[in-house]
């Protein structure tokens, strides 16, 4: 077998070109943040900023080119760059829920699938979206991979590839784990038909009916849906809006209740785009183990982050085996094609068995396309374009929310990923709010369908993972308007 | 939309041809199983038989060839065709089990695991198999469909398709249930990840844990482990080795224990090849509907049958969808692509609801792809073709145990498919033998694994889906020795 490095994913080739306005960029909003520039202040000329900190004007104005689609400052004519006045903190964060666990049967499904049912049309403006808009992906790069693999296909691989999965697909994960910090052996690594069956799986092999499961507030709806599938019941961790769960509640949960699974997302946490630190993901990993309570880490946005580098998950600390990685292609690269996989620590032999009795093997020529795209696609180079494309857009949308929505809303300002998560005046309706969209053509995520006791009614999910146009800013207005008609 | 008749699958245009031959070949055997034509004796010439029946020469010497194939008659130099010694009845039927049901635990899945893992082996001679040689299959005209649908898929529909399914592909699907006497509203059909995928979604809106389910003894061994998974209770319903279960059985079972599915497999049953008569599925369904029971029809070797005529599933006699009809491309055309189906009947939403919360959807390019395939790609062509074959090889390897194997074996001699199912002298012990045989490179199915109670201890399935040659001749010998050994 050759060596793994014969194969380590692609060099980050353009990385220094783009760090250099990237980090220029960060510095200037760091100011604005911390106030240093305040609202209205002009920030330095490009032919100052050039001299002062010693970079190119091309830089500087790429910089600031980054910082305006990001809705932190805006060109006045012969005047330069100021700062927005909505820079600072255009909305507000939200609050965080109450801070204790809540424990309840889980009972939300209905009601998610009648909101996902009406946001199926296709002609709406989509902020009700679970997936960045299919026009960000590579589709037609794919295409070729795919048909370069199922020509070249041996036939007997149709058949012999359908426990773990495709041998190639599963080593160039593995070494996009390795490359990230994470050493991850194969024998861990199985295909699954998107995060979501993996995501099924791992709670199968760690609980049986009747188990109470750790979960976040507001979370995911998909997760709510599966523990009221399988009889769990939900010990909701109220989550920050910026930093994740509350660990001193999980904590006192755990000591408290016979927790027999924990399932989070530690960064990008879906609907809220909290990233936990990597500090609390250490302590996070440590109070498991004290308690020997599996973590179902579900980390289907590590790819789209707008940090400098990709954060560790808590995965990277394990070395008992006690945590389940799951992600996928799904918002990174491949929607459609259902190819995801589980890290699944000692759980990994139960989980493939589980997988072979469900649905045997996700699509070997998906897989197969996938491996070669990873091989010969170029994917860092498309991610570095994503996460710039998705950065920008939500630039967009928070600056058009500051326009457009009462200035109590709060908004959360994730580092990564594709949604706002919006908290509305008390008296916002948002199951109202998404009949009155509907009706207007707008689609969005209500807050109740990410609880399972169907709180956060004043809050919404909006997506930004679309171009933004002329069309998504008349919906933003319209939006507002009809949050103030409440 | 155009009418369903633009999109009919393509006319059986060389149907006419074949059939000629095959009628002949059909009657002809016929005569040597009712004894007419006795072992030994010699079949009209092929002069005599073209005057006698009014068939040229031609068709005469192709029906010969084909029941050469069958092991039914043999050339001699320079005399003409015989029949064979071993034609009339070259092995025994194996008997049918006890007349009565049995309830019980499953507990079996472990022993399964073992087995497949010591089949996985590419070199050995594949009789365990639980598929036919991909060899067998269009996979280069299918790569060419995959690479067309990739290429032409817009963008949004990688995201569109994840709730029931590709529309074209849903479509092909319901014209040919049509052609076949069945009419299913589209809105009954959902694309899943395999069948098996399909019958666990099933079993599961049909069944809580803890419940009865009435299956086949023998069964197909993924059935008992999903039972086992599941928690539910077999009641094990005896299966006639030509004419399926036992209905008396079943009826008995009905009134007595309350039964809450009933999966099983009417047609080609896994493992033993049985085929209910037509009389006898709608006896079946009349049952069931009298005890409101619904019905899991695993139906994945609907296409391979050599009868004249495609059998009409139960589902055929279903008006108030209690029957699940449940299929896949995997055993007919596409082997890996993960892409099978259910009919769900009055359960159809369900399905659909739970297939998103645990995989959301099958690969959409496997879907396209085989979308592409039904509409262009010649599928009854390749299926004729493929009958063609396993009936040729099913007859080679009928022939073969009558030469090697003891004269006390038991056989099956199924009507499609390609599985027999043999049933040695009490003495032998097939977990023993398929040890034996893994060590000389021969694999087999042994009867353990098809049983919730571990019953069928000298009995095997043996897989003749790979073209015959003096490799599996040798390995047919081989197992004869060990046979004897015992």
């Amino acid at each position: 077998m050759p060596s793994t490095l014969d194969f380590a994913p692609q060099a980050l080739s353009n990385e220094d070109r783009m760090k250099r306005y990237e980090k220029f960029a960060d510095e200037i909003a760091e100011l604005v943040r911390t106030g240093v520039l305040a609202p209205g202040e002009k920030v330095p000329s490009v032919r100052h900023a050039s001299r002062t900190y010693g970079v190119s004007p091309s830089t500087v104005f790429q910089a600031y080119y980054l910082l305006e689609a990001r809705g932190l400052i805006q060109a006045r004519a012969r005047s330069g760059y100021f700062v927005r006045e909505s820079a600072k903190r255009p909305l507000h964060e939200p609050d965080i829920g109450p801070r204790m666990a809540e424990t309840t049967e889980v009972g939300v499904s209905d009601l998610v699938f009648s909101v996902l049912a009406s946001l199926g049309d296709p002609d709406t403006v989509p902020f009700g979206s679970a997936f960045p808009s299919p026009e960000l992906f590579p589709l037609q790069r794919l295409a070729r991979s795919m048909g370069q693999a199922v020509r070249e296909m041996p036939p007997q691989q149709v058949i012999t590839e359908m426990t773990r999965g495709n041998p190639d697909l599963r080593r160039q994960i593995a070494l996009r784990y390795m490359v990230s910090g994470v050493m991850l052996p194969m024998d861990e690594l199985i295909i699954t038909s998107g995060a979501m069956e993996a995501l099924n799986l791992c709670l199968q092999v760690a609980t049986v009916p009747g188990d109470l499961v750790a979960i976040e507030a507001p979370a995911f709806y998909a997760t709510l849906q599966v523990l009221e599938r399988l009889k769990l019941k939900a010990v909701e961790i109220p989550v920050h809006p910026r930093e994740g769960i509350d660990l001193d509640v999980l904590e006192e949960s755990l000591e408290r209740l016979p927790i027999k699974a924990c399932w989070l997302m530690s960064h990008l946490q879906n609907p809220i785009g909290a990233s936990m630190t990597a500090e609390k993901k250490e302590r996070l990993y440590r109070l498991l183990q004290r308690h020997d309570v599996p973590l179902i880490e579900d980390d289907v946005y590590a790819e789209l982050y707008f940090t400098k580098e990709r954060p560790r998950p808590v995965k990277s600390h394990d070395r008992k085996g006690l945590v389940m990685h799951c992600s996928s292609f799904s918002k990174s690269l491949a929607p459609g094609y259902r190819i995801g996989w589980v890290a699944g620590g000692r759980y990994a032999e139960q989980i493939a068995r589980l997988k072979l009795m469900t649905t045997i093997s996700p699509s070997v020529p998906a897989q197969a396309a996938i491996a070669d795209y990873l091989q010969h696609g170029g994917f860092d180079r498309h991610l570095r374009k994503l996460r710039h494309t998705l950065e920008m857009q939500q630039g967009q949308m928070l600056a058009s929310a500051a326009r457009h929505f009462p200035a109590e809303t709060r908004v959360t300002r994730p580092s990564g990923g594709y949604f706002l998560w919006f908290e509305f005046p008390q008296q916002v309706d948002s199951l109202q709010l998404l009949q009155l969209a509907l009706a207007q053509g707008i689609s969005l995520a209500p807050g109740p369908i990410f609880s399972a006791t169907q709180r956060f009614r004043n809050c919404a999910r909006l997506n930004y993972g679309s171009p933004w146009d002329g069309r998504s800013e008349a919906a933003m207005e319209l939006l507002g308007r009809m949050i103030r008609s409440f």
